[in-house]
């Protein structure tokens, strides 16, 4: 099996592109990452298959076959063309596809995106949009949705390990400063700023920003998670460029290699599962991408786990292995997760802050992976020149967990 | 790169199936695939990771996530899974993602399938869900749909090489004469016993079914294709097993080797085509095929194309170098393409007669390429030993294509 680095990615500004289809943020999405290689790239004679994940196209753009519509789009047209689907994995499963592809020696450059193109339907027919992430069977009928199946998460890990809603505001206060350093998120506010433009006020205390979050400004959507607990409606791309071992020195001296890659499944109802505050794919993904690259979860410098809701930032960052069960929420209200910590996750804003456009999202993590490990995260740098970074993607209600881990390598 | 076996397959009876939603019809094809294994499969120990094709799960089932929801379905919780598309051709983009995986060493042994339940929607639904596969920005706003799409096709074959639509129907009377050999097709009548029935006559001649097949019962679709040029809709499923050279002696003797593999694309749109009465995407995916299997189409002793509509089997097999350009059409009123023929097509009866669920479509073409080089194939059975099947599967109006070459390999 060829080893594959990563030489290049891009991604959109995330939030309301109302200027923009999906075709139209692939190619912004494209152009950075073409900027991003070091040593330059052709994009015509160098990429040999583009894979793309797009989550519900069909719904929001009355539009399938992604595939060979981005190769028309972005002048590639002739080159093999995938699109992968796994839910809020999707852009994920696009990186594994490719991954694979490259893996196999079957090509030696592809390119891997992710798209979502949201704002097309209103919140109603977003909500119906994403349910189809869940098991239309077995869970649809119940009258849940997204926020409800994450809700209950939230009320079995306070009822098992204790902790509040107020303590998981730890979370939503992090990842909105992170975003606040991130260009590139939907939402470039700290609480406390939104706080101090309500109240009209100077200095804002702690109180204040949890009175804040307390408020009407933030309604409850589903007990015991509100407004700010939930990632937004986003439109955006990303993009990356994979090459095999053998040509990355072509395109650049600073390559991130993926030294580890783990897929896992679990029920697709949350009926099914004997402890909602644990994500068994996670459990099981993270395990085989740790045993591939040899390491463990706490040779992880930085990460970026999928918070949908602010519940599943923490699940995971137990379900991962960096902290013991019943644990992370403790950690997150240290700080340890924030930019100064000892375990940063989420560094730009996470999806809370930064923005979810589902297809994006998988390849989006990478991006901030890219930036941290090579050193080029501005004002959100990590300190201690973090050397390995971790992306655990999830779709559906954890259902499907995809987990990277790369490396920096400088030759 | 290792090599690919395929080690069994399976599929359902294709046509209307009310009783069974897409999961279910999964299973239904994946307990045949593991009754084909000749040595047996124990699928919770021996299948690693899932590939399934769906083209609209969203709009027949209002379900996506298909990967997760499979392998919970089909008792595989836990393995890794993912959901390609590339419309008509999303069965053959999880059979190349499964086969990339299985290249590289990551995974000795997948499980690759495809799906669609297309029932659920009436004629109206199902054209406009099939209508994801054009283009929404460039294409669909013209008001055309896909039998209008391959209707000019055949306009333009007709006008550049002569034939008629009488000629085309050389097509439709053999993949029906197929179709009534095949107890998985949806149609299992011949031309000829349909027109008996409406006659209500013993003796049918050629004159009899050419009467038919311009009356009433065959109303204009778009000019010049009709009815029976269509294929129909269809629920169905299709499963195989892909096992890497290493292993594939522990499931089989006689596994088909896949030799060549060439997926393309080309513009999404006809408008974007210099000529429409040839595949570009099938040109260049036929070609890397060939090349990897280093064989010339003279060498393909069976083939599957992709007759959507009659007049592609006809341009396909002119773009695989079957025939010359002009000739195809000469080559199936001459009998050539038939059982009985020295390049039989569509064996099966094709997606005119077995039917065209379309997901499954990729992966049931290569079921047949299976029965026919085992020497399994009944009834339908070409004479000859045959060696080298060739499937081509095509999304879209062959805007993606993804050719695979299988050779009969007894160890």
């Amino acid at each position: 099996m060829k080893s594959v680095d990563l030489i290049g990615i891009g991604m959109t500004k995330f939030g309301k592109r109302p200027d923009k289809t999906g075709r139209d943020l692939l190619a912004e999405a494209m152009q950075e990452a073409i900027m991003s290689v070091d040593k330059g790239i052709d994009p015509k004679k160098d990429i040999k298959a583009l894979f793309v994940g797009y989550f519900t196209p069909t719904l929001y753009e009355h539009q399938a076959h992604y595939g060979p519509l981005s190769t028309e789009w972005l002048g590639l047209t002739g080159i093999p063309a995938f699109r992968t689907e796994s839910a809020c994995a999707s852009g994920s499963a696009a990186l594994a596809t490719g991954y694979f592809a490259v893996a196999s020696g079957i090509y030696d450059l592809v390119m891997v995106a992710g798209v979502e193109k949201m704002t097309t339907l209103d919140t109603p027919g977003v909500t119906d949009a994403l349910s189809v992430a869940a098991d239309n069977v077995f869970e649809l009928p119940t009258g849940i949705t997204f926020p409800g199946l994450f809700a209950l998460m939230a009320q079995e890990y306070f009822e098992k390990y204790g902790g509040n809603w107020e303590d998981l505001q730890a979370v939503t206060l992090k990842n909105h400063y992170n975003g606040s350093l991130n260009p590139k998120a939907q939402f470039q506010a700290k609480i406390s700023d939104i706080a101090q433009k309500i109240a009209i006020k100077k200095n804002v205390t702690f109180k204040d920003e949890m009175d804040f979050l307390k408020s009407k400004y933030n309604p409850m959507v589903a007990y015991p998670l509100r407004l700010f607990d939930c990632s937004p409606i986003s439109d955006g791309a990303s993009v990356a460029f994979l090459a095999s071992e053998e040509i990355s020195s072509r395109f650049t001296d600073k390559p991130l290699r993926i030294k580890g890659i783990g897929i896992s499944t679990d029920t697709i109802a949350l009926s099914g599962r004997a402890d909602l505050t644990t994500s068994e794919a996670c459990v099981n993904a993270s395990s085989a991408a740790y045993e591939m690259a040899g390491i463990t979860p706490d040779d992880v410098d930085i990460a970026e786990l999928h918070d949908c809701f602010t519940i599943n930032e923490v699940i995971l960052s137990e379900s991962l292995g960096f902290f013991k069960k019943g644990e992370g929420l403790k950690a997150a209200m240290e700080g340890r997760t924030a930019l100064s910590g000892d375990k940063p996750i989420n560094t730009d804003g996470g999806l809370k802050s930064k923005g979810h456009p589902v297809g994006a999202t998988g390849i989006a993590m990478v991006h901030e992976i890219w930036k941290q490990l090579r050193g080029e995260a501005g004002k959100r740098q990590v300190k201690g020149n973090p050397k390995i970074g971790l992306t655990c993607n999830v779709g559906g209600s954890t259902a499907s967990s995809m987990v990277f881990i790369f490396e920096r390598s400088e030759k």
